[in-house]
């Protein structure tokens, strides 16, 4: 435990910053500071802004005159590299220098400057956010594992604390993965809640933007800044956006949550599932009904999201291949981008009708229920030179396994939330997933909030993360 | 010119029966033995209902009782087969015996039968709606043509007055070919507008339901009892349904025509350019605005379509290609099924992306235009032996050309009606296309019916149903 102010959440450090007792310059700098001494080791930032103290300074002069402009005002906030930002490149995680990317913000990066926020630098992605691994980063838990992906490099820069925040997008997971193997929150809202205008697209019916953040108070926070239209992305909705910060404190008594026991408890590892149904006892303790279910469509749900994804990313990259820019790809992602030509249109249109079965199934559990309970990976973080897992007797690959729990939420674009539940036998961070209902943000956080303040697992630091 | 029931619109059949002065009896019987003496050289209809004797009765009985439910009750109608039926069987066009098909009535024929109609038989279609020739149905303006598909049946039957009016499936143009090959009126409206569950499905995304009929005020009578939702049809709306008779008769002055000059006027046979320029010109004199305009994105229309349209029917019929069954369908079905696993699943995501755009620019057009005036078909019926044709001093497939001026209108989703709007040198019927805003069937039709009063094609009756 520490009483820097780079261990702080946004919540308290915005705090600070509207009582003038903390400044932009001195908080940007202090993460700049960490990032020096710590990310030569842990690889997440591909690139640091040179202007974030220039921006940090202005919104010193702005509060000083006129007060914050709301709780993100002056707090700096790591970017993951397929946001594309005026001030920095965007690489999008590949070495092939023939892609290039737009040099103007993003939706998201612009709705965080315009609240103020200062934008600290660009983090490390599996390339085009197509894998689990994101190498060369490293977990801060352990130098020698991996810190999930694809937005691996944003887990991992919150769980160390150089940044209080980071933004992460999801395709089958990949926000939910790294903040769960890292040990930090991170949030998936509803398909269409934020805007992805500006984000290098992945599959268009299965991206989500979100952040990952240390708390689910700042989750909220930074939901409540990132809700809302986008012109330019035809699946953002101008659903109103409700108060997130109102649902939090809120007890969750008389409130009903759904376990799935098929396929989300089938193939976990041990301390994982125990720190799972201790979360779910927890939750039958505040007051209220658990119910077990099974959604058996969720037997055609590997097929169907990997066709769509497959299908999708090679209609995207589908120039790139023309033009050879694809032999540039890591062996890993070329081999997923030339395999999409094998998904035949009518596979791809039978993947989206077992994807319609799996989503009246799961509403259908949400007819009688709040949440879903459900850990956020069936392991922890796994070493970077291990290639599969030994779960329910059964060796499988370590990336087949990792997304299991996190892509049916991509399927059928309901909201999830990963938060930290715990620590396995080896001291890495498990993490618990709360899904709700379409729109149902609020329903999530509330839920999140109540366990997170119950347990503070967030405030434990990774043993890297502590040194001075 | 007769003043035979038989030749008479919904409009004067309903108003006769209301006022007790013909009998659904009487209707039906005459039906029946015209299609004793015509269809043996038609071939319109594959089955006769052997109990729409009792159902006329029935609606006798109730209407001499408490009047009729509405202007369908006691009226005989068409169906096209692939609308399952409860009492009669559905072959969709195929021969194949081992594919059956539910003997239960569809949404639209349980609407229809709610409304009062008598069911009288089921009509031939192309092979699973993929054609424009629907052999061996002729056309009754000449029976050595062809009368359009894939309802070719519906077409060629409410032109040689068999019935007042057919249910007809529209995926590329099935609807509106057949009703311009054989001079009467097709309405396919807006996507969702009409409940589909129940007919055998051709492409998801592009399949429409909608009636045929002589006249513009009767397919206002069907659209009014087959709209509305359908809860088995996750595309169907649940929009109100306006009051659709009530736009009939109003006048056009003041409202705004666009006529997209790319694509729809580009390779037309002369005489079908001419009566189109002619209609244009009438609405002009009623005081409409004229305004050209050019959709560009069209240029991509064939091929989206063709690659959407390949792959849904693929992924339809997968299991009957994996059983072997497409073996027994018609050499040209059986090529374009197959043809279907052709499409990647990355194609298909680009041709739903084309079609995006296209969606865009229509409804751009449409932003400053009330309706959109075209050719239905660029030629008129051709002989069963041709199979091409000279347009633009070009020579092309019938089959290319017959559906290039109404498949937009199924990418984009839009409402289109065709109606008569002239003879061809040959005496074969022409017909315009006009299109609308999504759910602006109440504009389409009032401006067909405006043409509709002042030209009255739809009194001409094919030489060979004008014999006695």
């Amino acid at each position: 435990m520490t009483d820097a102010i780079w261990a702080l959440p946004i919540t308290e450090l915005a705090r600070r910053i509207a009582a003038r007792e903390l400044s932009s310059v001195a908080l940007v700098g202090a993460y700049l500071d960490r990032i020096g001494l710590l990310d030569g080791d842990l690889q997440s930032f591909v690139c640091l802004s040179s202007t974030a103290l220039d921006a940090a300074r202005a919104a010193d002069e702005e509060i000083g005159r006129t007060g914050p402009r709301g709780p993100l005002h002056g707090i700096p906030i790591g970017i993951k590299d397929n946001y594309t930002t005026a001030d920095l490149p965007t690489r999008a995680g590949t070495s092939v220098e023939a892609l290039t990317f737009p040099r103007q913000d993003s939706h998201c990066v612009a709705k965080l400057r315009a609240a103020g926020a200062v934008i600290l630098g660009k983090l490390r992605m599996h390339e085009f956010a197509w894998g689990m691994v994101t190498p060369p980063t490293r977990n801060p838990w352990d130098l020698a594992r991996v810190p999930g992906g694809s937005s691996g490099g944003s887990g991992a820069a919150v769980a160390a604390r150089l940044c209080p925040a980071a933004l992460g997008s999801d395709t089958g997971g990949s926000i939910r993965i790294p903040a769960a193997l890292c040990g930090v929150v991170g949030l998936k809202p509803t398909y269409g809640r934020i805007g992805r205008s500006g984000i290098v697209p992945h599959s268009w019916s299965l991206d989500h933007a979100g952040p990952l953040t240390l708390t689910v108070a700042d989750a909220a926070l930074l939901l409540q800044v990132l809700a809302g239209p986008d012109p330019a992305d035809p699946a953002a909705t101008a659903a109103p956006v409700p108060d997130y910060t109102a649902a939090l404190g809120e007890p969750v008594r008389g409130l009903r949550v759904a376990v799935i026991r098929n396929h989300f408890f089938e193939a976990v590892d041990a301390d994982v599932a125990a720190a799972v149904e201790e979360a779910i006892r927890f939750f039958a303790g505040q007051g209220c009904t658990v119910r077990d279910v099974t959604v058996p469509a969720l037997r055609y749900g590997l097929g169907a999201i990997y066709a769509i994804e497959l299908a999708s990313s090679t209609a995207y990259h589908d120039r790139s291949l023309a033009q050879g820019h694809v032999a540039g790809f890591a062996a890993d992602v070329r081999d997923l981008v030339e395999m999409g030509r094998l998904v035949t249109g009518p596979d791809y249109l039978r993947a989206e009708q077992a994807r319609g079965l799996i989503m009246a199934e799961m509403a259908a559990a949400l007819d009688d229920a709040d949440v879903i309970v459900t850990p956020t990976s069936p392991l922890t973080a796994w070493r970077t030179d291990e290639a599969t897992v030994a779960l329910a007797g059964r060796q499988e690959s370590v990336l087949a396994a990792s997304w299991r729990l996190t892509y049916p939420f991509n399927l059928t674009g309901l909201p999830a939330i990963a938060l930290p539940c715990g620590f396995d036998r080896r001291g890495l961070p498990i993490s618990l997933q709360i899904a709700a209902r379409p729109f149902a943000e609020d329903m999530l956080l509330r839920f999140a909030n109540q366990y997170e303040q119950a347990h503070d697992w967030w405030r434990h630091i990774p043993p890297l993360a502590s040194e001075p």
